[in-house]
């Protein structure tokens, strides 16, 4: 599956394509940061975002987007305009009919280097070992896109196995008339 | 002119038309309350406020559009999606290449009734007697977003009045040669 990780944000949006299966190395396939300009309003940077991310939906077709869940958190002054771009994120996706998912950064440092807690550094060395790349894609908007994809790829192949069992579980436990 | 309010929101999200001048009676054009499910993914919400937006732009076709400005307040639990239905209708706007302006709660309440510190009761009242309707429109998302195109009508004419002004004082200071 093709999977587009979003790290939502109105100054840098970052946005990472990656292809592969659970058990299976993994691809990068494209990444890069959308960038907006603060002196720019507000509803301008939006779109902006909006058709960044449309053009990579339109260019790279994936399965599914993944984007960070964001929480309200009051000492943080960015946190309304990321969640304006996150909203545009899973808009686009939504409208297209294509599953969205939403990962929190602890499961996504989980998932990608054993730790709720990994730093930015953590995170960025690992997604270059996951993907076998020869660098840590920079800046970590870039690596953090990557992690939600690879995230959600992960995750998306558990859930898809408990499913499975649950469903033959289901089908054993089944009285026939039902 | 013709001004679209919206006071932003995922479970409620208020949609207010109105039409007139500084210094003229205001009228009611038409108002309206979005709703979406709680049991839907917020992907899904966005879009249906995507397609409500939408669908009234396209059918009163406004000047321009006033959207309240969140802010962040952790104590909220919903702000996160109040700021991702906000980005959306300001893109909806934008990418129409309409001028979309936003204004805090503070500046809606004192253009209508005069002081930043009134209630819903007195928001309601105000914009029942300034758009000289029957009774105060409910829920109180429909009030607000009216107060929000009044609002945004009458701080328009002031604003373009003191634009004016200063525009005149600089012909009249400005030297030839500049």
């Amino acid at each position: 599956m093709r999977v587009l990780g979003i790290d939502p944000g109105l100054t840098r949006c970052g946005m990472g394509v990656v292809e592969g299966q659970v058990g299976r190395p993994l691809t990068l396939v494209d990444v890069n940061v959308l960038r907006t300009s603060s002196d720019l309003p507000v509803a301008q940077r939006l779109v902006t975002i909006e058709k960044g991310v449309d053009a990579w939906l339109d260019e790279y077709a994936p399965d599914a987007v993944a984007v960070e869940r964001v929480f309200a958190r009051s000492d943080v002054s960015t946190v309304m305009g990321t969640a304006q771009a996150s909203g545009i994120a899973l808009v686009c996706a939504a409208r297209r009919g294509l599953p969205v998912a939403l990962h929190t950064p602890t499961e996504v440092k989980a998932a990608v280097s054993g730790s709720g807690r990994a730093n930015k550094a953590q995170v960025g060395a690992m997604v270059t070992r996951i993907l076998r790349l020869d660098a840590p894609p920079k800046p970590a908007d870039a690596a953090d896109a990557l992690a939600l994809a690879i995230t959600h790829i992960w995750r998306g192949g558990a859930q898809a196995r408990i499913e499975a069992a649950l469903a033959a579980a289901g089908r054993q436990s089944r009285s026939p008339d039902r």
